[in-house]
């Protein structure tokens, strides 16, 4: 690339919008190798911006006056050019800016990114792709939520879209993919699945399909790639989430129940924030919207400084590993 | 009821089985109130009882040679009239039982019950129901894998069954029904879903229908009963088992991280205990298939003489309440 990489960033966008935002795209751009294009309401954004240590030659402030609301209709939104979203993915239609990444409303970046960006050539649907934590490493699962109903051909470009992912984001050399369904046999599951299945196995060796996987192998070492329709995605992820908080719930309930519990909770306290850090959010950098012409990162809606700069280092990977490129290939070549 | 109510158990099916099987039984009737039948074969059955103290006029023997393996194809199992489990379906359509506990293939155990009781009338399809623990108390989730594919009326008819259940087996008086989908709102979800939102909404007073819920607001106290296809139970279900795997995993790693982490987890034990027990399958007696016409439990294939009692406890309290009745009550009422 002759000039610098540049990475917009919604300034506005999140629960914790501006401050947290802001600093962590100071943070990031400190560290190296590329610059920040921060989108937002000016005097906001510079108000966090005062007293920061960062490199000023690295930051650039794009003005835009509007704001997204979490709770927005994505058709609403998009009837409104001048929010810090639609600014921040324009930047990247318009060539100023490599990957955009925003803690805002899902809906609208989406509709914004589909729209604004085009597809990938050989993509119909784009898909969110989520990094889930597992005792045996990070596994890549989509479509996430951005499509309620799927035709197998769509799940098949999922499906190279999630093994140029894991490929060039993960590291991982010959990525399995397994279909989510209800029963390891290519018999079971629902019409899609089974339809895919056929698909897939036909695909021979572009393609590492190691057949069905389930709810509960997803978090085994048996397949990297994980693939569904957006509304099986989305409520895996969200249950997983669920899951996740009633059972941090009754920890902290048994950890302060006694005494003594009281005591050990102490003890362990230092050996359970490696745990913590295998399940956070924060740590993975947010999703993926895969398939539409630009990286484009939907950060968590809770993001704080820590995980705004994990989703720009994915960005920024994302760039450099031509993910774009490869998923054009990949989608095309079959 | 005149005569003494009697519980067919398939003694042969189960990874523990007949060992625990006829332990948790002999167990169960010795506490009071019905009789079991163990159905299976005789002499591996009496070498469990021997040596036991159980009330030996509320135990008799049925005997039934063949066994459904654990991974037999349902349609195969139908064929063959004399294993453990068909036997014990059969003994409650004979009315020798008044239902039947089995920790065996639960997809024979379906197609048999299916196909020997029949559907109470006014039901299309049964469903399997599972009760989820949660912070706040058990919530029931239904169809969790019985039908992978589903039409709107079949999901109202699980709202109404699901309804019946928390009422009658958990004591809810008047239980919130919620459909599982990708968002709150009426437009969000599937064709299917939003479907069954309409249809949901125009029952009026029959239903306490209280909207979408998503995969963690299930965990919440937001609905006492989650409807939703079999596909997607499934994965919820075995997504949650996935997610609470992969945590469990990480604890154990770290309170054996560090000789500091292991002493606190000695002294955390003992409030751990009733945390796990929280989130044990064994407490909740396992699924009900609902909507055929007798009480059918599927217990965990895992099941221990502690599962198989709870699960008769709950086959029990099925019968004393006329979940059946009051099934064909609500579902031909609307």
């Amino acid at each position: 690339m002759a000039s610098r990489m540049c990475i917009a960033v919604d300034a506005m966008g999140g629960d914790r919008a501006p401050d947290e935002v802001v600093a962590g795209a100071l943070r990031s751009c400190g560290e190296a190798g590329h610059d920040v294009l921060l989108v937002g309401r000016p005097d906001a954004i510079e108000r966090c911006m005062a007293g920061q240590s960062f490199p000023a030659d690295r930051v650039r402030v794009l003005p835009a006056e509007e704001v997204v609301g979490m709770g927005d209709p994505p058709a609403s939104a998009l009837k409104r050019r001048n929010t810090s979203l639609a600014v921040a993915v324009q930047a990247v239609r318009d060539g100023e800016a490599q990957a955009v990444v925003s803690a805002g409303n899902s809906g609208a970046f989406m509709a914004y990114a589909t729209l604004r960006l085009d597809t990938v050539e050989g993509v119909e649907r784009p898909a969110i792709a989520i990094v889930l934590p597992t005792p045996t490493g990070p596994h890549v699962l989509l479509d996430a939520g951005a499509n309620a109903a799927c035709r197998p051909e769509h799940l098949v470009q999922f499906a190279h879209m999630g093994a140029v992912y894991a490929r060039d984001v993960l590291g991982v050399a010959n990525p399995r993919v397994g279909l989510l369904s209800i029963g390891e046999e290519a018999t079971k599951g629902s019409g899609l699945t089974k339809a895919t299945h056929k698909l897939l196995s036909e695909l021979g060796d572009s393609l590492n399909f190691v057949g069905n996987v389930e709810g509960d192998t997803t978090f085994e070492d048996v397949a990297d790639v994980i693939v569904c329709d957006g509304f099986t995605g989305n409520v895996f992820l969200k249950t997983a989430e669920g899951m996740a908080g009633a059972i941090m719930h009754g920890l902290r309930a048994a950890f302060t129940s006694s005494l003594q519990a009281k005591l050990g909770a102490l003890l362990v306290r230092k050996a359970l924030d490696a745990f913590r850090q295998t399940f956070d959010y924060a740590t993975y950098g947010g999703a993926l919207l895969l398939g539409v012409n630009g990286i484009c990162i939907v950060s968590h809606g809770r993001s704080d400084a820590r995980a705004i700069r994990a989703a720009i280092a994915v960005a920024k990977r994302s760039v450099e590993a031509r993910v774009i490129e490869h998923i054009a290939a990949s989608c095309l070549g079959n």
